[in-house]
C-alpha cells in the first residue's frame, strides 16, 4: 500500500494584508505548514489557522521563515548556523503557544522559503535546524526537500523526516529541482504533473529532464493555497492519488 | 515567617544594542522576566538570558510587552482585547520554545511596560491576558501591579497571582503609584525604599503620600536591572529583607 | 464657480501583499496620498506610485502614518508631539526621495489613520505636525478633517489647508463625523452621498443627523480606492459633480 | 598640498539603545554618515544627530543599510538592483527630510555595512545605488570603498565620488582588504595606522601584506566612533596628517 502527505503553506496573511482563501484548501490537503511572523502572518492570523486547521483535522506544523517581511522570507540572507537555530526555535515556540491553548501538538516543522533552500544545500544551516526541531521535541518530523541537506541532517540526528517533491516542476539527472531561470522548470498540465507525482510515489523516482530515471523518496507533496487553479488542482491530485490506490494521509 | 520574591526585567538587549549586565544581577533576584522580541530582546538574546536564569537557579517568566521595539513597549496602543490575548500567546510561546530545549518550564508572566499599565486599569484587557495566560497552562503565575485589575482578572479565572510592588515609588491612600508627573512619585532614599518594603511584607500595608495606612500584598518586589545603583541596591534590599527575617524565594 | 479637489489614499501595498487597483482610480482622483512606509507601502510600492501618478497626472501628498504595519496605522499611540513631528518629517522625507527622481514635488501632506483622527482632536499633535509639514516647505497644504485642530493649526502657522469632507459619513450637528459605533454612521446610498457633498460644496454646509444646517468648508473629498463599488463610486461623483457645475480640480 | 576627509558613521542609537559618544567624536571628523532607519537610527535620532553635525560644521551623508535591524544591517541579504535603488532613494529622503528642516543639504552617500561590501563586488548593484544617487541629486558625492565597483559605478554615471581608506585595516596585492577571518587583518599599532593613511595620502599607495607597493586613491578616511580608543584615535590621527602638512577637510 502507497501513502502520501498533501502539505500546504497556510497562514500568511499579515494585519489588513489577506492571502489567499484557506478555507476551501484544508479540504485537500492532510498536513498545513503555518507562517509564524517572520515572513509572513501574525499572531491573530495565527490563533484563526490553527483553529481552522484543527476544525478540518489537518495536521498543523510551523512553518519558519527568515525575518523579512517585505520580501516574504524568499530573500537570502547570510544568518549563522547559531542564530538558525534561535529564530527556528523562537517561531515553532511562539506557534506552539497557539497549539497549546488548543491541547494540541505539532505535526512537524518545515521552513520557508530562502530558510528552506539554504538548508537544502548548505549543510550547516541544515544541522542547525535540525537540531532546534529535535531540541524542541525530537518526536517531531522535518520536512525538507527530498534528498536535500536538511533531510539529511534530520536524519542523522534522530528525527523522522518527510521527504518532499513537487508536482509541479521538472527536475534535474541529481535530483535537484530544475531551476526557475529555466525555461522548463514548470509543469503546466495538470496530468503530467499529477503522473510524476503517481510515478514519485509508487515507484520512487522520476523522469528527469535529461530522460534519465533517477531515485526519489517522495514522502509528501508541496500544494499551493493560492493562484486561480490551486483549489481545482488540489482536488484534482487528491483524486486521482486516491484513484491510484494511494492513500492520501498525514505523515503522522 | 514572612517571604517574598525579588523579579527583575531580563533579556532586553536587541541584535549589536546591549542593555544591563545580566550576569550579576541574576545573584540577587529569585525571578527573571525576560522580554520575547516585542518590546526587546531578540531570539538569540532570549537563549542566552534562558541560559543564564537557569545557571543561577532564577524562575524564568514571560515578560510580553506591545509590538513597539522603538518606543521599547512605553507608548499606550489601543488594541482590542483578543489582540492582547493573541500576542500574550504568541509571546509566552516564543520563549517557552527555548524553555523546551532546556527541558524546562516556565514560573509566570508578567507584561511590560504600557501593556502592564493597561491591563491594571483596564478590565477587558486584563481578563484577555489571564485568558491567554490560563489557556496555555493553569499552573502558571500571573504577575500584575499590586491590587490591580491584572491580579482581579488573574484570581477570577483561578490562576495564581504575585501582587507586585515597588520600593522606588510612593503610593496614594487609593494604593496606586504616584504619577511620575509628581515631584514625590519617586522614592531616593535607599533606607527608605527597604523600609517601605520590610513593612508591605510584614504588615500588609504601605503609608500613603496622604500620611493613611493602606492594605496592600506584596508577593514580589520589582528590581532594576540597569542604572548605576541597580546592583548595590538589589544586593542591599536581599541582605535587609534577609535580616527582618524575610524569606527571599521565587513564587513556585 | 465652485471647485473640489477628489483624494484617495494609494501605495497601501507591501511585499508580496497586494492592496487595491490603483490604475483605475487615478482617472477620477485628482489627489493622491501615498502611504510611506510606517503602516501600508514600501520603498518599490511608492516609487511605482509615484511613476504612476504622475503619469496620471495627479497631484501627490504623502500619508504619512504611525509606526504600525500589522495594525495598519489605525491604532491610537499615545507619541509625544516631538515623536509626531519626527515621524512625518522622515516618512514626507521618503516619499520626496522618489518624487526628487521624477523631478517632481510634492502638493500636499494627509496624516493616516488613527494619526489623522489623533490630530484632529489634540492641538498639540496638530501643531506638531503643522511645524513638521511648514519646515519642510511653507509652500505645502496640509489636509485634514473638515474643521479640526489639523486644519487649525495648519491656519494658525500660515499653511494653506485643505479641508476634508465624506461622501459616505453622516455629521453631527457639532461638525464632528457620528461615530463608526453608531448604526447610522454611514451613507450607503450613492445618490444621498454625493447630494452631501454637491451641498457642502456649493452652500458650505452639511445637513446633520440632528437634522440641524452645519456651516462645513468642502475643499477635498475623501474617495476610497477600494471595495467592490469604489470605481464606479468615484467615477458617479466626479460626473455628477461636474453635471453640478462643480470644477473638480487638485488644491494646487 | 594634499587633503583628506575624516568619515565617522553616527547615528546608531535607536529608541531607548543607545550607541557611542557622538558629540566628541564631531569634534575631530568632517563628514558624517548617518543612519537612516533601516540598519540603525530612528526619526528622532536623525533629527539630533543632524542638529548636532550642523551645530560642529560637519558635513552631512546619508548612509543607507538593508533592512535588518536585528543583524545592524551586516548580514549580506540577496536584494535585486532595483530594490537597492528603491531602498536607496527612500533612506536619502528621510534623512533629506530632517536637513531639509534646517535648510541643509547633504553632502554625500555612503552605503553601511553588507550593502557597502556588496556594493563593492557586485557591478549591478553599484550602478543601481549610484542611479539612485545620481537621480536625487547629480551633486552629490558617492562614498566607496577605494577601487571598488561602488566607486567605478559612480564614475561613470557622472558623479563626484570619495575612495575610502581604512587606517586599521591591512591590505591586499590587488588592492582589496585582507579579509577579517585572517589573522593579519587588523592593524592595533595606532602610529602604524597613521602612518599608512599618510603614505596613502600623500604617496598613492598602501604596502601590501605581500609587501608590494599598490596605488590607491584615499580621498576620506573612515573613523570608528566607538569602541575605547576611538575618541583617542580620532584626536591622534588628525593631528598627526595635519603635522605632516595634510589639510584634513570634508570632500565639498
Amino acid at each position: 500500500m502507497f501513502k502520501v502527505d498533501l502539505n500546504c503553506d497556510l497562514g500568511e496573511s499579515f494585519g489588513r494584508y489577506k492571502l489567499s482563501e484557506q478555507q476551501e484548501i484544508l479540504k485537500y490537503v492532510t498536513s498545513a505548514n503555518i507562517a509564524c511572523g517572520f515572513h509572513a502572518g501574525d499572531p491573530s492570523v495565527m490563533r484563526e489557522t490553527v483553529h481552522l486547521a484543527i476544525k478540518n483535522g489537518v495536521k498543523i506544523g510551523a512553518h519558519p521563515g527568515l525575518p523579512d517581511l517585505n520580501g516574504f522570507g524568499r530573500r537570502e540572507m547570510n544568518i549563522t548556523p547559531q542564530e538558525a537555530y534561535d529564530m527556528v526555535v523562537y517561531q515553532m515556540g511562539a506557534l506552539q503557544g497557539f497549539l497549546s491553548t488548543c491541547n494540541e501538538t505539532m505535526q512537524h516543522v518545515k521552513p520557508h522559503g530562502a530558510l528552506y533552500n539554504m538548508s537544502a544545500k548548505d549543510a550547516k544551516l541544515a544541522e542547525a535546524i535540525a537540531q532546534a526541531v529535535y531540541d524542541i521535541s525530537p518526536s517531531l518530523v522535518l520536512f525538507g526537500l527530498a534528498g536535500s541537506e536538511l533531510t539529511k541532517a534530520g536524519e542523522k540526528i534522530g528525527l523522522r523526516t518527510a521527504h518532499e517533491v513537487f508536482a509541479d516542476r521538472t527536475y534535474q539527472s541529481d535530483g535537484t529541482l530544475t531551476s526557475r531561470s529555466q525555461s522548463d522548470a514548470l509543469i503546466t498540465d495538470q496530468e503530467q504533473s499529477v503522473s510524476q507525482v503517481v510515478k514519485m510515489v509508487t515507484e520512487g523516482k522520476v523522469t528527469s529532464q535529461q530522460q534519465t530515471e533517477v531515485p526519489l523518496k517522495a514522502d509528501t507533496v508541496c500544494i499551493h493555497g493560492d493562484g486561480e487553479h490551486a483549489l481545482a488542482f488540489a482536488k484534482y491530485i487528491k483524486e486521482t492519488l486516491e484513484n491510484n490506490k494511494i492513500v492520501v494521509s498525514s505523515i503522522i
